[in-house]
């Protein structure tokens, strides 16, 4: 293991985390919240001496890095980042315990958006801002913001791929330009120019901008930290409808937004994942909105409320207009499936991913056909194009991490006695990055019910499910730290 | 297709049907129950007359015969079969409901044991033992038997091996001895075997001949259905010991009673799989006795009630000596678990199989090495020996297709409105053919609340479930029935 190349790369993450954190200790002094100003400042303080520490100590000449030193460094950074950034939490006293902060932190930059916090209304606004700027950090990811803004080791673009892959969420990364640079700066560019778009919607609707800008880190990141206890529900159907749309937006591929920039239309409209993702949101919604018809006064009411929850769980975001852990059961169903179901692939969606969906679909059709017609050979096609054989490969064993992971994270926290629907939509609502489940973890309920140890398995499962698995399971296999 | 051979084979089984509807009729005759009588006298007439047919109408010559024609027979083989077999429970009045009778015989058939009727114990003993004795002729598959009682066809090897891999559990056929006619007979030679032992086990406990003949039908089939209200509950410890014995022991690899048989000790204590089966289930046996302490007055009666509804989960038999809905969140979380892991390949037992779920972890951790040592060439082995790679990926396919149907059926019972927990565990109780799930589904209950098309779905996820996915894949999968 290059160890001195991974304890510099770890040290650049925690240098720009410390950077990020300057806004929110400013808020807190504007505020006049002194209590968060103390807790911010002595985080940038810890956090920028540590990152200085690693990047003097390792200072080298080594510039060789493989794909497992690439995997293990960013499981590694996103858990040191976190580490660093549940402090301000505990200092500032919004969450006195620092497991429950660890989690807070986490929840926030995987974009999961699970809390253990009640009631949020009473918490400083620094901490506020923070809490919801983690969301938009760790949507893109905090590695792909640094290949954008520099050089990491050389320009060498086998490396900066490795660990690109290792951040970026679905199947395969494409490239959308020869240099990883600076296609990590194209995808930065399109985030923050969504980003404000989204702010000024909501600003047009008379939202307040400390919430505008709030609500649009949670919506960009798929994360889903609200400001307000009842999240979303107390705004106007104007600000909820512009949620509704930019969620979906922020779920869609961001390759997409590249190829409309460049006027490569085709590509998107042929784009296979683009429209199961469109097809099965609308689905969805008109499927709940027919079994809601009972349930709200009037159809677009419940086209409403459906739409956004859609919305929400399938973008993995978890905003809430409406308990629908109360919805019939149907309702139920389509939202635990889509829970499943996830985002785009290279979106900042978390879950399966319909890409992925699709690559097993279809992986399926062929074993059948292959069956009924032994002697033809036959290629997944995706997108017109026949899928490497080594990619369905990774995504099958993808799925098989997935569902093990899942069952037994499932069995650890059943070890705290509560319901097996709690337990099992808690795991699929850390796992997948979505925040609330359902009954005892509900869209008007929290996670601090939970033990310790469940609330680490859980954590674990926000990474897991983050990072897409791989770099963890490496950061925690025996053969990456054996030496040969 | 070759339509000729594949009716001449649905004759043969249908035939094979109407001779075991005989012993069921003479039991109704002997009881005087002259309705039950009537009922099987008019099915064996239905049943031969139709087998009569089909065998006249299907005479031919051509003996081609290709894998997609064998799975698809075999789907088509125990859909007839059940269409026929629900006829007794109808005409006798028993269950007068056409679909709920289909439901009911296919949940024997496939030895599921999910039942439709609130009660048994009112049923005259002729249709009790119908029930009980679809359980024994599924469990090892009444392909095989045909197989182990006459030569289907010619002696062609390719042939009756594509049968016996559609209708064995289990990623991979093996032979026990060259040539498959004779693998299938001793297989059943063992399985009559083990269930005589049942039976005068269960007579030493005092148990009424009917009674012992019944319950070993379900133990050996790993069905479940009981010929009492609270299934074995109400007997005596020591009956419910053998029960548990004997399930687990139903749950094992036949090939290992034969390698004991022939004194090849060393391939039995070898053998990977059974010791991830019996250590699994020692490891939940243990886990649930704890958590149950608080439960039952002595560790020991917690203790036989752990293993109990353990070996019944587990091995997917469905028996109950107690309503473990009504257990800690843990135990019914540890029993939701096992339901899904299941028993060996090549046992009667279903589910998704030990022995699939040791390949999918280690073509996983295969994975996992290969991003660590990726010049390696790496080979997933067991036993011992190199896995062949198209073993793996019908695994990861099985796994794909297992994920996919559940989802989907899931979502389709949904509609019926019930709870979360209670269409999950149904689903997953009819798909690994285990019988009671939780809640409203639980072991005092049953699913006779479901809708008809529940119904239907259940039945389809009954039988996939039984003969592992791809023959009804197969069976409704265009490619097949198109002419190239």
């Amino acid at each position: 293991m290059n160890y001195k190349m991974m304890g510099r790369f770890v040290g650049k993450i925690l240098m720009v985390e410390a950077v990020f954190m300057v806004p929110a200790m400013l808020i807190s002094l504007w505020e006049k919240e002194y209590e968060s100003v103390l807790g911010f400042f002595w985080s940038i303080v810890a956090t920028a001496a540590i990152a200085g520490l690693l990047l003097a100590a390792c200072r080298g000449t080594k510039n060789k890095f493989y794909a497992r030193e690439g995997l293990a460094c960013v499981g590694l950074s996103w858990i040191v980042m976190s580490l660093l950034g549940a402090i301000p939490f505990c200092i500032s006293g919004a969450i006195p315990s620092y497991i429950d902060a660890f989690f807070e932190i986490v929840s926030g930059f995987t974009t999961t958006g699970a809390s253990i916090l009640p009631s949020v209304e009473g918490l400083p606004k620094g901490i506020l801002y923070w809490r919801s700027f983690s969301h938009w950090l760790g949507g893109m990811g905090v590695l792909v913001f640094l290949l954008a803004i520099t050089s990491v080791g050389r320009s060498d673009n086998g490396f900066t791929m490795h660990l690109l892959r290792a951040e970026s969420p679905g199947p395969n990364v494409g490239k959308l330009v020869p240099r990883m640079r600076q296609t990590a700066g194209i995808l930065y560019l399109l985030y923050i120019l969504l980003t404000v778009v989204n702010v000024i919607f909501l600003l047009i609707g008379r939202m307040p901008l400390f919430d505008a800008v709030c609500t649009a880190f949670g919506t960009a990141g798929t994360g889903g930290f609200g400001i307000k206890n009842d999240s979303i529900a107390g705004y106007t159907p104007y600000i909820q409808n512009v949620c509704t749309v930019f969620m979906l937006l922020f779920g869609v591929n961001f390759s997409c937004y590249y190829f409309l920039l460049i006027r490569n239309f085709k590509s998107v409209f042929r784009d296979e994942e683009l429209r199961m993702y469109f097809g099965i949101a609308a689905g969805s919604i008109a499927l709940i909105t027919l079994n809601l018809r009972g349930v709200y006064e009037t159809l677009g009411e419940a086209l409403r409320h459906a739409s956004f929850q859609v919305a929400s769980i399938m973008t993995t975001t978890g905003f809430a207009t409406a308990d629908f852990d109360l919805w019939p059961g149907f309702s139920k169903a389509v939202l635990l499936c889509l829970m499943v179901v996830g985002a785009s692939a290279g979106s900042t969606g978390g879950g399966f991913k319909c890409g992925r969906l699709l690559l097993v679909i279809k992986s399926l059709r062929r074993s059948v056909r292959q069956v009924v017609h032994p002697q033809r050979v036959q290629a997944v096609r995706s997108n017109g194009q026949p899928v490497d054989e080594k990619v369905l490969q990774n995504t099958n064993a993808y799925l098989a991490a997935y569902a093990i992971i899942i069952g037994v994270s499932f069995l650890l926290i059943s070890i705290d006695g509560f319901s097996i629907t709690t337990n099992f939509s808690a795991v699929l609502a850390c796992f997948n990055n979505i925040g609330p489940g359902f009954e005892m973890v509900g869209p008007t309920c929290n996670f601090s019910g939970y033990s310790v140890f469940s609330k680490l398995v859980l954590i674990m499962d926000m990474l897991a499910g983050r990072l897409e698995i791989f770099p963890i399971l490496i950061l925690f296999s025996r053969s990456t730290w054996t030496r040969r």
